[in-house]
């Protein structure tokens, strides 16, 4: 048997991991995590939030699993007649999905996803790239880029994948590999990784609760993870669903994320250090001759590895993070002025427009980005109601219903003079 | 009244301060607590382990706060009596235990206890200087004279002090200040800040535990605080004790330490990286032109606060620490081969010996300073037995002093070769 | 100072006792709370459901404390202005609603609110009487009796009480006492007794979560607590409000209480075993005479709480509970065949009406009873929003907008045949 | 596959039973554990102990099944050479040990331990009569002739057990009958249920303190359960051990247990409740005309399961209880008026002795049986060194030889004359 080491977690107690995911956590680059903060400057609101996308990648390996041992449980003749699966490429699955989801974030920029606003543009030759639109690379071509050319070596040339013969495109399809023809199988396991209850968020609410003392994202992880199964579309294609018996597990999720973002994620301090350490990152890469002040391009994937919290932190510290460098060390942040309703009333979007008039040439700044929804429409949660047949949580739960319209609330905050 | 501003606090829920408080933690020096880890390199093991000095120091005042409300509330006669302390007096007393409480640590060299070897030299000057002995500068001192140099404006000028009148000598002397004539009160309240049921370990217990997930430390913290007393010595000074009937939350508090010092903070692998990282930060500072590769000294504070872990790791991953800061970029430490007992037998002394001649001119590292004792005689807990007369928790419990024995416990560590 | 006396809680670590409170807690009345469940045979789905009426009472008085603290705390110059309350009014309020909290619940029949259905009919001489309507007496009138009757003498009498002059009218009239003409500051404190955002349910609400091992119920109690407040009606008349920065907290206890309702609280089997009891204790109330099977009347309070959880399973027993007293010695509940949406649509409901008329003559039961509304317009929650305007918290809250409509869920359950 | 049922739990979360073991668990003897409290009248103390033997059966069943997975999961090469135990063997033991874990306490008497002094007295025709020494039944052999009495049918012929050919002998092996010729791996297992690091005490341990809102009794079970393993005597017989690495989590459970007993089992109002309740239950079996006022001895197994803590209560409230039934309905116990240490002293002795002449003819009681050990020598726990050789832990923890000496702890009790 593989030797095997087990971690603590403060959410599952413990992880045990094989010698081949030891070696790709010790890897200097899986290492970088630790320096890259999950939450940003969540701690300046929060002081408990200092937890990194490090924790949490290994985190959403033993979610992942747990899901996938639990839906395997209950569907193996399904799996065995609709996918073909036998024992045998289950355990080959299992072995992707983990190494996905202990990947997944590896390429997040410093900051996390404020970060993600100093990528470069997409070159017109992207298959993305659209014409008018100024779209950026995201942390996914990232984590792609890195598995491919730095943990290729260990993913298919250990021993252990001896068991497996896994190639790093089975493991980057269920990222968003666009270049790689994803299998019957990939579809359905990349739920896993990305989807509206995949084991990223089921551990991020988990955690990040945990490590700030709130209770607003604890939610059933037993449970939850009991009710995953498989239903199917009408086109008969099997998708991740939640059995109808423990629907109301989903609903829980759902607003246990609502709750998570409305007090926790886009908290009002937490908002604009979001905006400082975008300025001041975009500063400190401009003096780096930076392209653009941008972050170097999933191409020169060397470079961009340097890049963590603590060298941005540095150069700040340094007096490079300029103004709004000064204001983070200071913890001297623009004040929110007004806020409109989530959903603002037209007389709520006058005065924002009056404030941008009365503070033109001012140091304001209006933060009008709140638009992920609580819940997303076109990704509906889905119930397997009976016979595998699908029926969206939104149809069975008024609650969630009610949480489909976007938040669009907008926040009008100014510098803080006081301090000035 | 005074505005007051609320925390979130992972062990005590809120945490509320007063203006002049936010003011002292909004100062970038007190600020850079957050940039220095409260265990160090312990993420290296627990991965949970990211939380800093900063939520600490905070959670130390709202615990001193809550020892030093409950001994009050128990001992209003005797304090007005023996201490000559009315309602206002004790108000004053109150607000310095705050503010000692929270700076206690302000002066924190980066990585927290492992740099305390890479602090000065005392001088021949110095009041603790001994012939002989190499004694070094202590992280109180550095606080003491942060406090002194860059708070005393806050501490002293802010509106909320009128109310209080307090100067920063009153302040330090309750960190160990031995240039302040201390008040009989003093004595009494030091204790609160450092001593053998002090708020510091009454916090860190609890916050340690909670962010890596593990039950070790935890103990009945509204217990022990409901049981704090004055007790008073054979020479009638009053001294803090633990009431009689609560003397099992004493050992409790004991045993709870005593379990995170074996689980934790003497973990075989924490306690390499400790090593790691002196040696990295000490190749570091040598290459910054300190003298003698040390932090500057306190009289040169504004340089000593530069420093902070984030500040070291930088340094580190630009190459500037040498093998060990390679060791720590690709975590392989050098192996623990051999370790004894706690207590260790002669042979198991002998076979120290024989590893080092054996390892004489290679990479090895001998880890024989686990000499902090689990409790320590010298400073037992007080047990208020009655009428204020105090017993030693050590005479009360079998089990307490079965752990006077200092651990002597010696690990020896080679160069992980396989990774070389 | 009075002696107090400390009891461990599960919900708030330790909660504190005057003399006057331990003596009501130890009298052989208050104690009969120990054998009345707090979720009747809940622990027939949930085995962690054993805690008791005696548990929750003392934890409602520590919680309507708590609440009753921060509102008087951020509103004292609004008492002293509004309701003519200065610190000594303020203290006697205080401990008529302890007082009021501790009791609420001392008149519960056996197995809670499943005995409800099992209290003698209004006479036509009860001021709540309506012709047609076949009303029963409620728990809270049993409560005032027993306060009248049984505490009188420890209310009005014990020495504490020289303090506040306090009589049972004021305690009583918190708890719907109709025939105490209550004063302005009564309708106000009611309100932490029995409102939408009351200690009851912020005491249950965690408690049962807690004892089950569930998540669905725990919310931010710190939170909750610390954002209490007073608001005006359009007539001026203060009530009970949530600041509004606060306002999540309101819709975070609207959720949890909406979780553990479906989750718990109406649990299909949970749901079947209260129609078991029922009818079993209907049974053995007959046996006994008791005029048309029902408990004795308020007017022959001595004769009621002879009864309690323990006297109905002992007749249970020993054979009186009749064909569903065996169901419930042997879990044999009738199983769940047939059940409806929340909002049951026309097919639905004709379904139930088919199998009524299938079953005609056979051991069914048809539950349709499932009408609380999650949340309750007519007593929506206020959130204060500016200078004590009062805003209904499901304007500002579309989730808790959608969870207006009342909840028609109906279950068919028949008997369990294989086991007959 | 087996169809399963899964319960909530407080400290596992979910328990998965197969059809077998619901239909132990709905069987009216069973269900009569519901009735049985685990901490007899602890809730007169700790409101929140109401918890039952019916809860912590069902978790003694799963606490022994996640020991004996994570000792199988390590020892298999072990098991096969030293056992002869292949995996369908290993199956059946698995099998035995739930079902053994399940029944463990299904004879428990009224109010758990406190009912065992009522057991009747040895004939002398028992094999464990000593001639004048006055042995009584103990929990045990009811429990061993429930199980083959009233479940011999369900675990013999219910189909679940074609798959494993168990008899009831294999179960109640396990429990200590000693009218079956124990199997080498039945003595292994039997610790599982039995032991020093039994699923027992590791399950009442944490069910305990969840309940009570106490951390005493909280250790890492995640770390116990994956540290336990098989060790080897002198005899090359196997024997339950801890892995050395993990030597810790057993002084840990060790420190945690003597934690409760200190705090908790041997609190001074709980343990002369323990006495009222004896001498009531004394009291209602006398009239009753039980033989010497004893419950029925296990031969009569129909008559003893009528007994249950409700049916007691019950008689108790009608009168039936005597003086002392009164005190517990009025809680008005006996005073603690003197206690010795726990290694008293001489002088201490004396005083007992002389407390016990002043109240000659009074109504006393003197508590001299506080006599378990912390830690029994005699049943050390073992520690497998290397290859297997076992150390004991007293010799590896200075602190569990410290506990060694059992506590002989005396208190003298007198009549609360107050209330009389």
């Amino acid at each position: 048997m593989t030797k095997t080491k087990k971690i603590r977690d403060l959410v599952y107690g413990f992880i045990s991991l094989d010698e081949q995911e030891c070696m790709i956590i010790d890897h200097p680059v899986f290492q970088r995590l630790r320096r890259i903060k999950q939450l940003s400057l969540t701690d300046m609101v929060y002081p408990g939030a200092n937890h990194t996308r490090f924790e949490h990648s290994i985190g959403v390996m033993q979610m992942a699993t747990n899901m996938f041992d639990s839906i395997v449980d209950k569907n193996k003749d399904f799996l065995a007649r609709g996918l073909s699966l036998n024992d045998n490429g289950i355990m080959i699955y299992r072995k992707i999905v983990r190494l996905a989801a202990l990947l997944h974030d590896v390429g997040h920029a410093p900051f996390s996803h404020s970060g993600e606003d100093l990528m470069p543009l997409l070159p017109n030759t992207h298959s993305k790239y659209v014409e008018g639109q100024e779209k950026r690379y995201e942390h996914e071509e990232y984590s792609i880029e890195i598995i491919k050319q730095v943990f290729k070596q260990i993913i298919e040339s250990h021993p252990v994948n001896d068991n497996y013969r896994i190639t790093v495109e089975d493991v980057t399809a269920l990222l968003g590999d666009t270049t790689v023809r994803p299998k019957a199988s990939s579809l359905l396991w990349k739920e896993l990784i990305s989807g509206q209850v995949d084991a990223d968020r089921a551990d991020y609410l988990l955690r990040d609760s945990m490590h700030l003392g709130v209770s607003y994202g604890i939610y059933d992880r037993n449970r939850l993870v009991s009710c995953m199964t498989i239903g199917k579309t009408e086109t008969e294609a099997p998708v991740l669903a939640i059995d109808e018996k423990g629907w109301y597990i989903a609903e829980s999720l759902v607003l246990a994320r609502y709750q998570m973002f409305s007090q926790v994620y886009f908290h009002k301090v937490r908002r604009i250090y979001d905006y400082h350490i975008y300025c001041a990152t975009k500063e400190i890469l401009g003096k780096l001759n930076s392209k653009d002040a941008c972050y170097p391009p999933p191409n020169q994937i060397q470079d961009y590895i340097e890049f963590d919290d603590w060298r941005i932190y540095s150069a700040l510290k340094e007096g490079g993070g300029g103004k709004h460098g000064e204001i983070i060390l200071n913890r001297t942040h623009f004040k929110c002025i007004e806020q409109t309703q989530i959903i603002p009333t037209e007389e709520e979007l006058d005065k924002m427009q009056e404030l941008r008039n009365q503070y033109e040439g001012k140091n304001y700044y209006l933060d009008d980005k709140a638009s992920t929804s609580w819940y997303k429409l076109d990704k509906d949660i889905f119930i397997s109601v009976n016979d595998r047949r699908i029926q969206p949580l939104s149809e069975k739960s008024s609650i969630v219903k009610a949480m489909i319209e976007k938040p669009r609330l907008q926040r009008f905050y100014v510098e803080n003079l006081m301090m000035a």
